[in-house]
């Protein structure tokens, strides 16, 4: 039996669960909008972005498909992805459910929020391209929210498919 | 690169955020749980609803795949529908993401919301059926909101099926 | 036409939403993220827990693919599935939308909150297993929120494959 890793009781200040859902509606839309440049400014400087599959999570891996150690390494992504795709080839929707905060004191929560991720081709095929969860630690300063570390773990084990954009 | 279009530091007053979220709620429930006939009272009188692809709303684009003006134009679709359909051939079933506010002032609001459509047949088939964003301007009054216009703009480019009721 | 059900006009108090939302999500993740002990903990000590086609539940029939009368009989559906599931066959992911307050007074609350649930298998494979509502009673004490009833309502008529865990 897994530990409850949840506290019924906790209470979240609207101070920073406004900031908070802001964050998670402003990283999705910047992926799914074709505003990528928007992407790492979600992050704190130093934070860290990853996509680790379930196995890998479980086993405690700290690398996976993706690792992103600064705000600098996502935005040479970014430039790559720029470079290489003239034509876009396929455009991503996220829909997410609630955010669970799992514990938080001093403006540094952990949380985590379900995700599902349809990408459309250009021939307008539509295909869940991933689902899982992001486990997130947060940042909350002065009204904004950023994320110190975002680690998506996808329920799928494998990847056959190429991860072109972040998750 | 694109612009930034969301203001991290934009504050929302509970008295606009429940009647919004309460529309966001209401709109889809109205098309999945069979009470189309709500649907019109979702907007203003003079409200306006399309469906444009992605294509159509990046060339600016006014006139899609569905047009209505006002909401008798709804009411008299909502009646095309019901007379038409006999037998309930599909269900939609909507699941959308959190709302970003764009912009907004004065009780009037610029937000989007993503979405992911699922269609059940009669058989028991689901299929995607479409995901994209909504594009919306929301009035809120006296407690009240109403979309003054949504804009569903879906990721896909093309349609192979017919829309039979409103994304 | 369909009488409204919705009450536009309703107020939440943050005191019941915020428990609502934590409810909402932590059935989800229990579900979801391997901790199905804390299932049965989702619920009132006398709960009643029910899978019903759309058709049986506009028919008004109570029983349907599942049902369970209180929280003992969800232990012993925990216990069944951990028994017979060695190794773990598949994962689910739900998403969900908002939750829609129907009627609510003294603490109790009738809610209606749209799913998508996603299967993804040993193989990589994701399917959309099921779409539909959850028709909820909530009772909500002391700042806690726990089902009084959830009655998961599919979009779907026909059930082809094992539901092996509640959805």
């Amino acid at each position: 039996m897994s530990e409850p890793t949840r506290d019924p009781a906790l209470r979240v200040d609207p101070a920073v669960s406004q900031p908070l859902a802001r964050l998670m509606a402003r990283y999705c839309s910047a992926i799914d909008n074709g505003e990528l440049e928007l992407w790492p400014a979600c992050f704190a400087e130093d934070g860290v972005y990853r996509i680790l599959t379930r196995a890998d999570f479980q086993a405690g891996r700290d690398f996976g498909i993706w690792y992103c150690g600064n705000r600098r390494m996502m935005a040479d992504r970014v430039s790559a992805i720029r470079s290489v795709n003239v034509y876009e080839p396929h455009v991503y929707r996220h829909v997410i459910g609630p955010t669970e905060i799992v514990a938080g004191q001093d403006g540094v929560l952990d949380c985590e929020t379900s995700y599902q991720l349809v990408r459309t081709g250009y021939e307008g095929d539509m295909t869940l391209f991933s689902v899982g969860r992001y486990v997130d630690r947060v940042v909350c300063r002065d009204g904004a929210a950023l994320f110190a570390s975002r680690t998506v773990v996808t329920d799928s084990c494998r990847y056959d498919t190429l991860v072109a954009l972040p998750i």
